[in-house]
């Protein structure tokens, strides 16, 4: 690789590669980061919103007067280009950087800047013709850009989550269907309560699930608010009138996003609160997805010594020592994701709270957090949709036993012989091992064979109905 | 104390004090849990909104003739009682139980359930005429009772909460009017950055805090939703048909809350995502007021050898050995109550995430971290407000004096003189602690003395338009 | 109560209750502070430990010359008042507050120079005779005095937590005695994995409890540590030379703790370290409590559809609607305050990252989570230790069966027929239900009778040797 | 890619491209896990001790006769090309799993299998003469291999980061010896306190970080603790007697490290304490350089309107608006790797919390938390010093007129007039503007111009000394 391009900016010059469309200030953030190795082009969406910002700016920056239509028409171009996905191994700084956000608004500069170049048919360098700050940044500050760049990202990225998360509830909710008459034992507090069926057990997954798609949607509307024209610290400093508006309304265009002016620019400009939100949102589906593979896992122990009222699909080998051992192993790795998704929620809260003054500077790592958040929690639950859900069966005829063989199901007898009597049955059932029927109906004639068969009937076992 | 009342329950018979309205499920939890030494009692919407759901219980019960329409009536106005506030002493119960609420909802039945046997002049512990289980609790479970009364506690408590809080963003809001001709100088990350009215910063503060009254609107109406009739697990085993709808519309008139019968009673008997949304909304309000409090000590930093730009009053010493040492207290008791609360929303996290099947057995450390949480965040808004916004006045002159003599004023010329002639002005000041009107207009000329008081007019610093 | 005595400090003039032994500053601090409501008194220790610190400071004062030795005299024996708990009382000050420690620093000196001058024969608040800043405080900072009382309450209190921990893993080991000879299925992942002995199951959690007793000394040795003469911020300012070294001394003394003077006493001036450290250890223990916590609820599910290899003691009725349930709610309490105390770390973790220069201003709310996690853990593992762990009793019968049914003993084959055929004599028990006996020894034919019975035997099963 | 090899598990039978060494289950587990995206092999130290793991386990075997000397010949060979790095790239699972780690121990197990038996001159696959299960994994189990295999690759990883934090405090205690004659304002919750040394300011950041040494070093020996020849669930099953204690022995030698057998093998199979603790100190780490970074931001702020009292390195152009402006881009990119650090430990801890009976199937994501978190400090602590430390320079002037014109250097005059005294000097000085010298000498004649003068020479406000 030849260094044969100089560049300088005010720290001095430095040469780089002909070839790279970045420039000096990239270079020098890839010099000063080095902490996750992960680049910022791991997350195309984020390069495309980049872009978009940009190819606003330049539309009401030539709309106000403050660029030349030209120009701005190759700048735009070139926004199109990098928005395409063509440029993104051009996006090179890391994820977690200093500088609240200004090398990764300066690395879509340069590169736009040298694209526009290029489009121009001029070397890449001579920034005369189009420059990063003052041409492709024009009425704009990193203050402004990066965030509204991040929410946009954001917005685009949770569709894809919002749609595999629904589709996993919509599995939980075929398994309910497919479940509804497997009569089995509810439990609170792991201690056997009263029966239930396994449907409602499946579908209440899937309720619990889709509210999240509610929750989601209201986060999307919350970043949805964005600051441009805000520039540094939410002065408008060095943009012209009307610029603000016009931009939000270009960029509602180019992203097809409902993007909203926020109402405060100062406040806007350094508020972390849409982001703390969202990241809550996602800790709080990923404690509901622990929640229910923990019950999964319940649910399949065993297969001789636990509950093993179901089935899960078997994919690997669970042991290298114990022959024939298959594992939960997908609930397993959606439990492990939940658990990173609720730390990475604590580094978003820790970033929001050090916020000082005019702005945040934290909003990298906040921004690696929600990211990865969101990748790892769809992903997880694509894993958990296809490879697990789906294949789940019922052991329909052992959940019934363990039902008819119960304690619980005195509950049943309440309103007919009230809560003491019924306690006396369950405390001698316990102690003795007899069942119920034997103690309520033979041994003590509390209530008749006719009542009796009236009260347990698999249908109001399944779906109690009142019966006094 | 004389032990002279016997009572009795499936594992065995006590003696209680004749004077206690409570029974022998209450006083084994007495005995059981001692982890806060906190009661019950310490949050007194949570009595009286027991109180709430029993009597609307009763009244259901009473309408579909499973309760006696007299012995209803005495329950009834022994809610009224309990609600009143007059029986609050008799919920000793800990905060912390195990048993996911019984011993809480037990307490309520037993107290009732002795209230009204007074008032039918019976003496204490005749359960035969009015029983905790059978009557009081007619009709509902632990699971459905107790979440339902700690949603409506929640709910009510949440009002006093946003009342304070909006109080406290007023009072910023004032601020903001108050130093609307304040110029200072805005910063990021520290550094100097442009100038700005510290009217817009104290207005900014007020905006962050009124979105949160939002985010208390959404998790009320998210707590609003109720489980009533779910009985146990959700299975509505032994309510009478309509029970569920019919409970919940004579709560809504007890209550005066806007309460709504969850669609999936099996889900929201287990489900724990409201509370996790609202531990994460005062949470999020915690990270922004410890930004805010982090602001306040920052800016009034000094005297002589930090920021000096505002005054908190003074309130007490601030030294045992630094003389005349005035500390800004309250924005760090404000912090404090703020990492207190991130802290207890992992709490509510982990209990979340560690409910298992039919029934989340955490929730009574839910209901402890959250009242705990509301309370201290409404004495802390309180105490910012009353004890330190009010009070604060600006020190004007130093402030103005510190942008006149900045080097972050360069900034308003890159739209005369662009961006790389103005770092280099910047660099030269920084180097040369020249001032930059020294070095723009007097050595290089680069603009007249006209266009520089054109630009640098107090109106354009602190209220900036577009010069070019 | 008349407020007849009147006091003043630099802000201005205030009455005070004659009979009050605090003064003005402790005053101001009831009115600013008002976050928490519980007061400095709750923690005796602490109180104590104030009194530990200003007696010392008083003896090296005095030996320095720096102090009048009558003076002294009465103020070392107003210390052994309030060492002694007669003035807890006075100690009202909100355990949260602003401003370092400052106020209950001059809470103490307050109290401690008003008994001084009772002691005397003069009237409180004569202070020209014992002055709480110039001789109750004579070469003291609230820097160096609030940490070191507050670490000496740490290490007081660790005592008697490490007392409790380690009966309640004594009591484990008992019953890892007890159980010794009872066979049951372990389990990984919550599938049955290989036979193991129930009482190695509870030695186990005995070894694993005592383990932080270790860890909890090296927490005591850490905060021994301790910065006394340092004054503010560590300049050892307006101490006598041999003042630092000679109060430490002093202290070890009074307190018979080994504490040892800080190195650096700038560095020790404000870090949170060992604060952070033993927040560490806390939460450790109890991640470990948790984990304990839900084995023996797994161990004690059912009874009918369950584990139920053990039994809980019944303590209450665990339902108010399912009639002779009884919950396993000592081990429910005990994971709520593991969550409770997880939070408190990340409370503590916040804190200590906010420190900033010379001080760390929130060592108060550290002090609030550190003294109420080790008492709710000290409560939880008394709980634990005498209302849960003693009364455990096995059901070895159904356990056993559990083993002898079990397809994971197919694991104890793998060296005599390889894990290939193993794993196929698993496949086909799981497919069909039926026995590996019955597979492998009948059917298939892979061993002998005697083979197999050597293999089998109760105590190979239960404490397997190598067999090929 | 030709799949040309078949292999065979006991879920059937399955294809893979002849040329991969890993065999059947570690393709399994490339189809089931699609988490993060990283694999195991960016872990080239984890590789490295899995190797380490399987060579002394073969030499056990072979010592003990359960493998035959020739075949634990070639296995050896095989670890020792595994454990140089050469077949990194055959270890592709990804960091999270489920399984407990069992893929990856078989993918160690398959990959080490077929390099043996090429070195046999075998084709991969033929594993009758060398077994994934029976050989390569003889005697161990993913219960015992997988977290020993960790704990030595997290015991080596210690190393690097012990070295480079060991740097950093280095270079803080060289900026301590070259800032020893600055004199600067000592500050208190931000307000001026009393003067200092920069030297000892710096000096101090040093002996916070010194002390993280000693705690890895800590954690480095608690992870030393082993539980090889536990097999499944810490019973020895399937292990030859002595076995245990052999492989250790072996594996010190081949490790170098000081490696310990565990006591209890059942509780080391499920102990997740060492984890624990290890990421406590991590965080610890993190939290102490989150401080110091903010610190480093504060008293770098500026440069007009800021304390400016240091200088940072310029590394980058701070802004893509504000021309000139340089950010403490540096000590920012600290304080986000902290929170990310901060963030991880809550992974540890929740996926610690999640064990089960006799394993915690939650280790990979600890694994894949402790691994990054470690990684991350290192990247973090290396760029802190040399990017930004070693660049330091102080602005000596401008701090020390700071201190000359503070009010805070009436402390000093304590023991002289007393605190009152002090006090009122204090209050007027912020009141009027003056300096305390105009009012304590020329004002009010409180002191000599000579004791003036000997209190405030510019060694006693450096370094204090005793003067009454």
């Amino acid at each position: 690789m030849t260094l044969s391009r100089l560049e300088h900016d005010f720290l001095g010059e430095r040469a780089l590669p002909e070839q790279v469309y970045y420039g000096i200030q990239t270079l020098r953030a890839l010099e000063n980061f080095h902490i996750t190795g992960i680049p910022i082009k791991s997350e195309p969406l984020f390069v495309q919103a980049l872009a978009y910002v940009k190819k606003a700016a330049a539309m009401a920056n030539r709309d106000l007067g403050v660029l030349d239509p030209t120009l701005a028409g190759y700048i735009m171009q070139a926004c199109d280009r990098v928005s395409s996905g063509a440029l993104d191994g051009e996006f090179l700084t890391d994820m977690i950087q200093g500088g609240a956000g200004t090398s990764v608004n300066m690395n879509a500069n340069e590169v736009i800047a040298n694209v526009a170049l290029e489009l121009m048919g001029k070397p890449k360098g001579q920034y005369e013709f189009c420059h990063p700050n003052n041409h492709v940044n024009c009425s704009q500050s990193t203050n402004d850009a990066y965030p509204t760049a991040f929410r946009i990202a954001l917005s685009n990225k949770l569709v894809g989550y919002s749609q595999t998360l629904g589709e996993l509830a919509d599995a939980f909710a075929a398994k309910g269907d497919e479940f509804r008459d497997v009569l089995k034992m509810g439990r609170t507090q792991l201690q056997d309560a009263v029966p239930m069926s396994m449907g409602d057990e499946f579908r209440a997954f899937a309720t619990n699930l889709r509210e999240e798609l509610l929750r989601i949607a209201d986060s999307r509307s919350l970043i949805s608010e964005i600051n441009m024209g805000a520039t540094a610290i939410g002065t408008r400093v060095n943009a012209p009138a009307g610029y603000a508006e016009l931009v939000t309304e270009h960029l509602r265009t180019v992203t097809g996003l409902d993007l909203m002016l926020a109402g405060d620019l100062i406040e806007a400009t350094y508020d972390t609160g849409a982001y703390v939100q969202l990241s809550g949102v996602l800790k709080r589906t990923a404690v509901k997805l622990s929640k229910i593979c923990n019950d999964l896992r319940l649910l399949s122990s065993g297969p001789r010594a636990g509950l093993f009222e179901i089935n899960l699909p078997a994919l690997q080998p669970g042991s290298s020592i114990m022959p024939g051992k298959v594992n939960p192993v997908v609930p397993e790795v959606v439990n492990q994701t939940a658990f990173y998704v609720i730390g990475a929620d604590l580094t978003v809260t820790m970033a929001a709270e050090a916020g000082q003054l005019q702005l945040n500077v934290m909003e990298p790592v906040i921004s690696f957090a929600l990211f990865t958040s969101i990748s790892y929690m769809t992903n997880a639950c694509r894993t958990l949709h296809e490879k697990c859900v789906v294949g789940i069966t019922a052991n329909k005829e052992h959940a019934e036993n363990l039902v008819r063989n119960s304690i619980g199901i005195v509950t049943q007898l309440n309103p007919v012989i009230g809560y003491e009597a019924s306690a006396e049955i369950a405390k001698e059932a316990l102690r003795t091992g007899k069942s119920v029927y034997a103690i309520a109906v033979t041994e003590r004639g509390l209530l008749t064979q006719a009542k009796w068969d009236e009260i347990f009937t698999f249908e109001n076992l399944i779906r109690p109905g009142f019966i006094q």
